[in-house]
């Protein structure tokens, strides 16, 4: 019998031991340097990106996993409907979380403003900073990474509401909100962090009046896409509201400088999409371990985690 | 029999509930508007600062609550030895780790460098962040702040060292090193927080062998005292060491501005001294609950918490 054939593309620097196991359950080719004949049979790719080409050489395709935890970058009208597809969801959820939090406490100590000026020499107080403790939390998104940062939420002593579009059960969450109630999640509240895939359901969620629920002084953090929010609407809101922060690792265009725009502004706290822990090598490894794992899972006929939903995109 | 008098030195703007419990155990005078009859008679005096003329104007003080939880600032010299004084540690230790959450995240995740270059429309990406679950922190200080900073990095996931005087059997100090071993507590540490207080024991405690027992990109954060760093060593250091990152709200000279050439180094993060919250209204009431508290507690013959060893300044 022919043994089934598994595609990898990931990068040379990922070191043998995040996919070794997969040795015992397939034959795995590299991309790019698989023969026409190991593509043409392969039924599981591994892979960032997936383009038109891919899917012609890759004919029998069963599966594709995708190594990013968001899968809004794929030209979904390529794919095949029968064609099933994983995002690799949680598997960079503990640096993303810790991201948002440095974001949040960033804009609530006014580190980033702070730091500035006492490196031009200026040691003078002039705005006050907000204590976490106590404070109310909107966390918008609560898959692997939205959850982590509810977590940490809780031991920072906020109440946390949760946003999302299934209830979950989990005890950090104060109260839960389900989609499409955003304003009542953000009604009021002191801080909110967005974590939401972008997808049909959520592109341009956050708009002027979303913005508006929370309070004046509030502060919005986003490491899940920038297009959940609706760009226009975020600077002319941000522009009338000199104490609110908008607190972001993600923006809108593919070429970050195209929105430096709204890095400019002086209430918004920007970092280049950095969240998932850039350039540490962990990170990497982890992602391929989790993506690997998902397919040894349905290699061995127990199943697949993470399937997308393709009509959340299409 | 004549009430007891208590002296209470506090802003103008601190609203009465803060300390109204007060006049059921004894009379209350302001400092300021007290007679100098009520300031003979003064049993208790609660301020943040005690000079000279307070002592001989008070002359049947028998204790001073300080509203800091510091009391380097004092001058011990002229305390009588029979004088009790009392700290406020722990009146702010919820903001105050707070801060220092955010000044560790800020350098880990490198928030301060990145929004500055977002800032100026520069988005690339030249500098690694590290994840701080599953690194290593030394904790240095275990009272109220340092005990809350333990607890948050537990909660992050981070494997905690703790230094102090006396061993703490808290369930989030995973290893604890005794003074004088700080060497010990720092070797190897990917992270660390300073909330110790100034006094004869910790004064220039952090040197240039101290700060190099840490990793070289390491990420020490001060929220305690500057006095307990050795100035010129940590510039020393700082410039060999361009990896490492010493994140500080706290500084040398009584005029911050005279340790400008500390906050202006290119791995410095700095904030003016704003640890506690600086400007939000429920710290100073916080303050002033706390300290009264204690004032009620030895009216009522029940003791007094934070007793400081004049043995530590003097």
């Amino acid at each position: 019998m022919e043994r089934r054939v598994v595609v990898l593309n990931v990068g040379d620097f990922i070191p043998e031991e995040a996919y070794a196991e997969l040795f015992n359950h397939a034959e795995v080719a590299f991309y790019g340097r698989a023969s026409p004949e190991e593509l043409r049979r392969a039924e599981v790719l591994v892979t960032f990106r997936l383009t038109r080409e891919d899917l012609q050489m890759m004919p029998n395709l069963k599966v594709v996993q995708i190594l990013s935890a968001g899968v809004d970058h794929l030209d979904w009208s390529s794919i095949p409907e029968d064609l099933i597809v994983c995002s690799n969801a949680g598997s960079n959820a503990i640096p993303v979380a810790e991201h948002a939090l440095a974001l949040l406490l960033a804009a609530a100590k006014r580190v980033t403003y702070y730091d500035a000026r006492c490196r031009s020499g200026d040691f003078t107080r002039d705005r006050t900073t907000k204590i976490l403790h106590g404070s109310e939390i909107a966390v918008l998104g609560l898959g692997p990474i939205g959850m982590r940062v509810a977590e940490l939420a809780k031991a920072l002593g906020m109440r946390v509401r949760g946003f999302a579009r299934r209830p979950r059960g989990e005890p950090f969450i104060d109260e839960f909100f389900a989609y499409p109630d955003v304003r009542g999640a953000l009604n009021g509240a002191d801080l909110a962090v967005l974590a939401l895939p972008l997808n049909k359901h959520t592109k341009g969620l956050i708009g002027y009046g979303e913005l508006g629920a929370m309070k004046r002084d509030g502060v919005m953090v986003n490491v899940g896409r920038g297009g959940v929010v609706s760009k226009p609407d975020l600077i002319r809101f941000l522009r009338e509201n000199p104490e609110f922060t908008y607190a972001t690792d993600v923006f809108w265009s593919p070429e970050i400088a195209q929105d430096s725009d709204v890095a400019a502004l002086p209430n918004v706290i920007a970092t280049p999409w950095i969240a998932g822990a850039f350039g540490h090598p962990r990170v990497y490894v982890d992602m391929v371990r989790h993506a690997v794992s998902n397919v040894i899972g349905y290699l061995r006929g127990e199943g697949l985690r993470n399937v997308v939903d393709r009509s959340d995109y299409v």
